[in-house]
């Protein structure tokens, strides 16, 4: 027993981030331009403003260094924040490891993730704009829940496509959806003209994250009072997600100490970002000397394996296109249990800071992930989200990687979120039904050869 | 926006409640002894010890006022302990309430309820015991999950009676057992001849609690190196459960406050005595002036409907025999959505301050309490469990009479656990499916009229 060391480093409320972090302003080179899928110039304010408000507009392109947090986002980030940064002492004697590991636990949150830091400030500034309902896409349904919690404190209306697939076998997220107030629409639906011509032809589509954005977007375009909310990917969404790193930050130096190594995993990239940029920036400052490693899943290893590329955000193409690590838009991930890994691209900017060599990536198979994730549910006590076992695989290792060394590193894992709607994987797990889907070279090729064609960038 | 009150009072912790609150050291009066169901005489540490571990024998029946936390239960507790003491300023902003409105919030720990906080102390007394294994029974399952987690910590294996109807129907909550380690059965089973008796006249039983404790208790009976352990209603579980009550009074300590009624739930009594009774120490002793209000569901109301007599703890009839309030052991609660709440006792602890006029209780319609937890979802960000939401039904009627009065009243409520594994009986509230079940005078008077006779007490 150390009962003398904490297993939990609290913040205060009054210590709460009063401002988001924005990399961008720290980097060597600048981001590349996103392009308007038509003209192929970059994008403007107004190419954007019939789905997002002007301030989040802003938030995307600015190069300054730091964003004030709105009072009233403050206000609803205090019913979880600051997120406790947990010591796993239990999980470092069952180990045997002479390194410390802690571990920032955003599963305290209403949708139980860290997709409401977003989604709060997403619903803030829309509602201050004058917006009256949003609209989204949710596959898995994480992000569905964040934004109708966040829609319900400001008083917007939220609705949510939800992959129909996903809408029959996952009845709890959409309850949980409907619990905070918003509405429900299997997709494809009959409400949109991109539904119903999927269902003219595929009367019974199981649906995909494609055709949900497809819906989503055409509500939100076609009226004036609505607009469109995402959850990831887009850089104002990592900003905001910046408060987990900004936290952790004030977390270590009150018991002081810094990490040497940071682990999270990556599917749109938000949650890695929120947790690593703030250390980047230190990194960069050299104020910290700290490895960053993104964490993937092996079938859909899109940072270790993909192509950096311009490419669409969607399946079906009709986003704007973004510069980042990716396996095509047409690829359509293994059916793994970590659904919000599921995507064929990365964030362009962690794909920007990857590309810059700054942070590390490795890939891992889902079998691992989860024997980590019950490793850690029986030591620590809580159950992880399929997502961050991935992170939890990868401290792991790196955990018995000091063991043999003798290395006490401090090592740091994003436990992004709770997994106690995700339990029938565990079940799936428990039972010896999980497969670790390892993408094929063939597929590989294959997915990454219809990159939409773009001019070189006039110098 | 009121940003300068927290909305989160927490504890350090170095400042975790270090003993537990044995109650019964400062009554004005002895609570009744339990009987030997053959005898009829008072039960003794020996008739226990087939079932329990010394010491927790030693805790039923202490008079001390204070037992020692060990440090290794410590040691499991600061996982999640202390618990959080939230100040809900947007529900009571959302009411339009003068009243200050609290809620402890036990949601937190690996289980999701309170559960753990006497798992842990019952699964290290065994094993300091030389004990290898735990038998349990559990209905919804969330103190089959947080048996499971206490075993892991202390390497014990955990084997689970859940009724087989809960079983079927509830796979997530057995996916949680298994996920700490534990084994679930669906009772009745062949592993057992109470099982075996039952499945032998009925081929294809539902089960049902009583039928699950027997089995529990039966292979716990005939193993040497196997102890049964019981979530709630006993006097060791609720002095356990005393470190809830701690943390608040410490809590409210830190904000210059006391709360001037006190709101819990009540199934079998342990979530509310273990918030209650340290408060009820501070009002026995003078230093607070406090109402403490028990709530339990309309259609199992054996605190306020129910007769103050001796009856057996389960529902076959084999338990020892314990004064308490109750609807009758052969009693079959409606099937609320609140499944903890549906025991035909009460605590005998509980019972006993009733009796002597130091809390009061009242009653709720489920669909009166699923409308609090809808509003306190929305509101406060967390999804309660069905159970709290009682006691959030009672805070809020207590909030609005506040309204009407224009007192600034201190409200603090018990909330128990969280509801992620309990969203089913939210969709099917939000659909209109859900009935209130009053318990009528027929039904009522049949329930207590199959109480054993017991002789009354020597002089």
């Amino acid at each position: 027993m150390t009962m003398g060391e904490p297993s939990k480093i609290l913040l205060d409320e009054s210590e709460m981030p009063r401002r988001w972090y924005n990399i961008v302003a720290d980097l060597p080179a600048a981001p590349p331009p996103v392009l308007h899928p038509g003209t192929m110039a970059p994008v403007g304010p107004d190419d954007l403003a019939i789905l997002f408000p002007m301030e989040l507009i802003r938030q995307e392109v600015t190069t300054e260094r730091y964003v004030d947090i709105p009072e009233d986002v403050l206000d609803v980030y205090r019913l979880w924040r600051p997120s406790p940064l947990y010591r796993a002492h239990r999980l470092e004697r069952a180990l045997g490891t002479p390194a410390k590991i802690f571990y920032k636990y955003e599963g305290v949150s209403p949708a139980g993730s860290h997709k409401p830091n977003t989604a709060v400030p997403q619903a803030y500034y829309n509602a201050a704009a004058g917006i009256r309902r949003l609209t989204t896409e949710t596959g898995a349904g994480q992000w569905g829940t964040a934004l109708a919690f966040a829609c319900a404190q400001y008083g917007l209306d939220c609705e949510v496509w939800q992959v129909r697939a996903s809408y029959d076998q996952k009845p709890y997220r959409k309850i949980m959806i409907e619990t905070f107030g918003g509405v429900v629409h299997p997709s494809p639906s009959e409400l949109t003209g991109a539904g119903r011509a999927v269902l003219g032809r595929y009367p019974d589509s199981p649906g995909s994250l494609g055709i949900a954005i497809s819906e989503a977007v055409e509500m939100a375009a076609g009226s004036p009072d609505t607009n469109y909310a995402l959850g990831s990917v887009l850089n104002h969404v990592l900003l905001h997600q910046t408060v987990i790193g900004e936290e952790a930050i004030a977390q270590f130096g009150k018991v002081g100490l810094t990490p040497d190594v940071i682990v999270g995993c990556t599917g749109g990239g938000s949650n890695f970002g929120g947790l690593a940029f703030p250390f980047l920036r230190e990194k960069l400052a050299g104020r910290m000397d700290v490895t960053i490693r993104a964490v993937e899943p092996a079938s859909c290893p899109s940072l270790t394996r993909g192509v950096y590329a311009y490419d669409f955000g969607d399946t079906i193409g009709r986003t704007p296109l973004m510069k980042m690590h990716t396996l095509g838009h047409d690829f359509i991930p293994d059916p793994i249990h970590a659904g919000g890994l599921r995507y064929h691209g990365m964030s362009p900017l962690i794909s920007h800071v990857y590309e810059l060599g700054l942070i590390e990536a490795v890939a891992k198979g889902q079998r691992e992930c989860f024997e980590a994730g019950v490793r850690f549910a029986r030591t620590e006590g809580i159950v992880p989200a399929p997502e961050p076992t991935h992170a939890l695989a990868a401290c792991i290792e790196e955990a018995l990687r000091c063991k043999e060394t003798g290395e006490e590193k401090v090592i740091l894992t994003a436990l992004c979120g709770h997994g106690h709607l995700d339990l029938a994987a565990y079940g799936a797990y428990l039972a010896g039904e999980l497969v670790d889907h390892e993408l094929s070279e063939t597929d590989l090729h294959a997915a990454t050869s219809t990159l939409p064609a773009v001019p070189a960038p006039s110098a």
